[in-house]
């Protein structure tokens, strides 16, 4: 898994029948230390975030293992909402008391 | 997942028999803010896009999570055509109005 | 998938039982304007393809969705020979009329 | 599988309901000449490392075949905590000995 | 897949039971051109390798489709030990003649 800011939203009307309904967000990498990266993802959002949130996003065939996900061509989603971590002992993030950079 | 343009076409006639009738179409990574990169793939077509449509791109085992593709050595399909997308509460692309540069 | 060039046969006697009869060919990635890379990866030839064929290469669990290659531990196969590709409306490459620079 | 260092924790108390109870750490990903890189990744925890401790991260489906994994949206584990190896005929780490410069 | 040279063993008395009994080796990357590279990873080794031998290793789920990884955490194996290669007709490596510079 890696750490991402949501920061997007991607709207898709024609796509394979068995991906209606379920949300796509675009995610961007962040390092451990709170720096923001230009990889990113488009990923579907299982867990309702909200831009700016700190996201867990599980990729591959692991990202089907979910009931919304199952069987569906869907390669990364977002599998949690980070609440804080820490990196050597300091904290690097906890949620709604530090922002990106 | 990841934002791409269909660039072209590659036609193979002699391939593995489970792929006989899949369209082959080359896409090029875009990013979010809309610039061209020299990433591409070469995809299976199951929506039918058009040149210079922006789609998004399901790659691994996820690629065979369709009734098209089940069970066929395809690693990546065209799983979407994209509307629009925002970053950061931007429109970055609304279809039919701008052109990747 | 991506486009490669077969640019040479990789002989192993001693390999895992499952493995026995599969040719292995050097495939070197190439760009879709027809420019060679450093990139390269050892496939499972289920086509047959000779040196300085241009090739479809599939990777990771779909490299074993054909006959040839199922449940056996090959991550990458040669699923099509190409014969042309176009990009942005022109042709990149002819099977018989161009080569790789 | 990679080695990486152990060096933090992630919490998230939201997240799909198949990871609850699995613990999730941040390592960093090492060269076998015990120096560190840049990359990281989120790993579930099924060993019970300590930070600092060399660990072995598995990723992909592979990171699911464990009786706590299995069926999870789980991309990557640690595997197994390292007690020492060598490279080229030198050791290179042997738990509680050396540390990551 | 990709050649590696067998540059190391990695020792780990605690790991996930399922992995017992299981040798893991490092196994550096090597060009179809012999040269050295500084990308490693983990393998098991289902082949007995010795140090200093050419192998290919294949990575991600089918490096379970064999009887001894079957089911197991571990996501790259030694699948065959190399005898020979050549690449645009010239031999690049003959097992017992050439070393990797």
């Amino acid at each position: 898994m890696f750490i991402g800011e949501v920061v997007g939203t991607v709207v898709a009307t024609r796509k394979t029948a068995n991906m209606d309904g379920l949300p796509l967000r675009l995610v961007r990498k962040i390092t451990p230390g709170l720096e923001s990266t230009s990889a990113y993802t488009v990923v579907v959002d299982i867990m309702g975030a909200s831009e700016g949130e700190l996201v867990l996003v599980s990729s591959g065939s692991s990202a089907r293992q979910t009931i919304q996900t199952d069987a569906r061509p869907c390669d990364a989603i977002i599998m949690a909402i980070v609440d804080t971590w820490q990196v050597d002992g300091a904290v690097q993030y906890t949620k709604g008391e530090l922002a990106v950079e």
